[in-house]
């Protein structure tokens, strides 16, 4: 009945899609597969059962660690015993970041812990830590606007709070604290650096995430740690009832050289044109503190689930590959990403499509697309189906998931399916991070949404460039 | 208004007040000040702002710590400043237990760490740990039962999940477990034990509490940690895929000789009788892991605010003493509670009613007591006062908080506002008991009812007993 339905409602629009040659468009009978695809996938649990796999049977998974190996291994057996193809590990080097020791307290004058754990590269304080009076700001902009003589030996502590949105769009502002702090403060004398976690959570943990990179030992920038929200008000409160505050800091944390990260990549070969790929993504490694059950075990769940769903579901596989890419290393920078598009630049041409799941567990709410003008109405096709999930139209200037950086930079066109995000950064880079987040019927919808997309994408010959 | 539709319906229940002594009755002027008590409640965050200041300026109190004696230094300065009489602090011996370093991992067949905490009197791993495979209970009362070769050797993990109520009656069950299993364990021959946290939380913050004490090291129990629920479902599906499970626990808590504790007292002079004594209490210290907001200083502010107000709003103080006790060493074994009904023994005879809060900043939603049948009357005539705050009369065997329980063998009469408690387990004996969880508006509707009750119990001379 819904395939039906949804066939009339395509038919209904003023979408010329039966004027174009019949492979190149979205026909009726893909419609029809599309949308038994998606009665599928609220039958299974398929997804949240490959988290739970990933989430317990590896755990943390870390850039560039044995763990990161360990999950490597894992999807390779995931997706063989799911029945996917030209399976591989394509190895990459990435910068080696492990955690060490960590803690913090209020010395004086109202000795008590704090709650923090250090941002990803930041330098460490030596086992002795460091110890100085505490200069808020409320802003990083506050911070670069400050003196030298204002901050000069002292720990710098900025107090932004990040705003919640189904969009998660509060996160690059809340991210720019998190990567420039530590030079900002370097830059003026201080000597060390905490921030107000960048995350919407009241609970009391304290999130991770990476600092940006830089080059040189001499711009190592001052040891940086994030305060969980309830810590920040604490010393908020604690500045309003006394000053001097004086924290001291440690955190140990030590740069190995370079290690060894993957991405692995697995396909359902197309059946008449499987060297042009409808790519799509998610990340394989987490941040250390949680298990990575949303981030991104739920990413690699939607993709897998989908997958899974249209070997086990089509009668024939489609025209054009599907390649699954699980991208190591993206929490430390997007290096996996920028490896594939190393690794892959010759044969970048040939993907037609990418799309990438990596924001969690919540509904979908939205479809946006970076594709040339005259495939628009292809696009408005595609959600066409996807309307009875409650999916939405939106625009042509999607951006992807964060590893499709390179690829879109490359002239792939990209498909977006944006998630309701609205909780996403209670959990994301925290050790709350974990598979009691995620419910089963949550991913369902997902699945739908990606195995409708891929399948019509790759069954179609168009050309979205 | 309120006032005087609170005196219409004592006036026309069925309570025989007018035919007593007018003084030991609660009589009409009695509620019209108990009800300008209540209005001024709601007027003021006096309860939120002490709650504010012990939670910043002393933060985590644990029984027997320096930071335990910050805070009764606190508790004196902030009477003092309240306005409270007679302010002294009244020592007692505590057992010391610190905590030391904690971790804990699945060693095998899937590496990860996994988030505990000591249990509160635990013995030691030593620094070394102890390694050992996981021997999975539903309960405590599974493990009673099972035999010693199904455990000797092995690390025993107990996955009782407690309930969620408003009324918190999961409590009771889960404690026994976290009092009980480390001997239990010990007498089956395993060498650790490890429990689900006794707390509702989906979050991962592992819950502390106490033991059961027992008098010999040769009694010492196994080391014993509480996993957070998380972290148990971790391990319960770790089980689920791979036998056996290998778990690493390192615990290196302190026993060390006692140390001081204390209550400390206030008081507000009964202009006629003020031997004759309304004791109303909450408990200073606090866990560790947390800054006790929720457990227990919203009590204390809750006590204190209910003071103030009767000092600032009253054109002349009752005519019995109103004692505040804020008890020490709660949270390890009621010692501070022990101690107080040891130090008054003399005249425990006149303490007319006892009271405590020491259940978070839910609302109270009914009121019990514990006196003489002939005095129901009088009980359900302040019930009557309260009903305006959505407080429903309950019955007459009231237990009053865990400080009355000496007070109450002792046959002193105990009144109890109950409150209610969906969230306290989320919170209370984790790091996650902070500020935060705590809205001022919360409090008022208890300092209302704290106000009105001691009030009236303070201003009428009838005996309770």
């Amino acid at each position: 009945m819904r395939s039906f339905m949804c066939w009339i409602v395509l038919l209904s629009s003023s979408i010329p899609v039966l004027a174009e040659d019949i492979s190149t468009s979205i026909t009726p009978a893909m419609v029809i597969t599309a949308n038994q695809l998606m009665d599928s996938a609220q039958r299974t649990n398929e997804a949240y059962a490959i988290v739970d796999s990933l989430t317990t049977e590896v755990g943390p998974r870390l850039a560039g660690t044995e763990a990161e190996a360990r999950a490597r291994q894992w999807a390779v057996e995931k997706m063989t015993s799911l029945g996917l193809k030209n399976i591989r590990v394509e190895i990459f080097e990435v910068p080696l970041w492990l955690r060490g020791e960590e803690s913090a307290k209020i010395v004086s004058p109202f000795p008590q812990p704090l709650t923090i754990t250090a941002l990803g590269g930041s330098a460490s304080t030596g086992p002795q830590g460091v110890e100085a009076e505490v200069a808020v700001f409320e802003s990083l902009a506050a911070l670069e606007q400050s003196s030298q003589g204002a901050v000069q030996g002292k720990i710098v502590f900025i107090d932004e709070v990040m705003v919640r949105s189904r969009d998660g769009s509060g996160y690059g502002a809340a991210v720019l604290k998190r990567r420039q702090t530590a030079y900002t403060a370097q830059r003026l004398g201080a000597v060390a650096a905490l921030i107000r976690s960048v995350g919407t959570s009241s609970h009391r943990f304290a999130h991770a995430g990476q600092m940006k990179r830089v080059g040189s030992a001499v711009e190592a920038g001052v040891p940086a740690a994030a305060l969980t929200a309830a810590d920040a008000d604490q010393l908020v409160r604690s500045l309003a009832y006394a000053k001097p505050v004086v924290v001291k800091l440690v955190i140990t944390p030590r740069l190995l050289p370079p290690a060894a990260s993957g991405n692995v990549v697995g396909e359902i070969v197309g059946r008449e044109r499987p060297h042009e790929i409808v790519l799509v993504g998610a990340h394989l490694d987490s941040w250390d503190l949680g298990t990575g059950a949303v981030d991104d075990g739920a990413g690699v769940g939607i993709v897998l689930g989908a997958a899974k769903l249209l070997i086990d579901t089509l009668p024939q596989f489609p025209r054009r590959t599907v390649r699954v890419v699980l991208f190591g290393s993206e929490e430390v920078g997007v290096v996996g990403a920028r490896a594939y598009a190393q690794q892959h630049e010759a044969t970048l041409a040939n993907h037609v499509l990418a799309a990438e799941s990596d924001f969690g567990s919540g509904d979908i709410w939205r479809f946006d697309s970076r594709v040339v003008e005259e495939k628009l109405p292809l696009m408005a096709a595609i959600a066409a189906v996807l309307k009875p999930l409650d999916i939405a139209p939106g625009n042509n200037t999607a951006r992807g998931g964060p590893d499709l950086r390179f690829l879109r930079e490359a002239g792939v066109p990209i498909a977006s399916l944006l998630q309701d995000g609205q909780d996403y950064f209670d959990f994301h880079h925290t050790a709350d991070d974990t598979l009691d987040k995620i419910t089963p019927s949550a991913l369902n919808q997902n699945v739908a949404a990606y195995a409708a997309l891929i399948y019509l994408a790759a069954e179609t010959t168009a050309d979205f460039r």
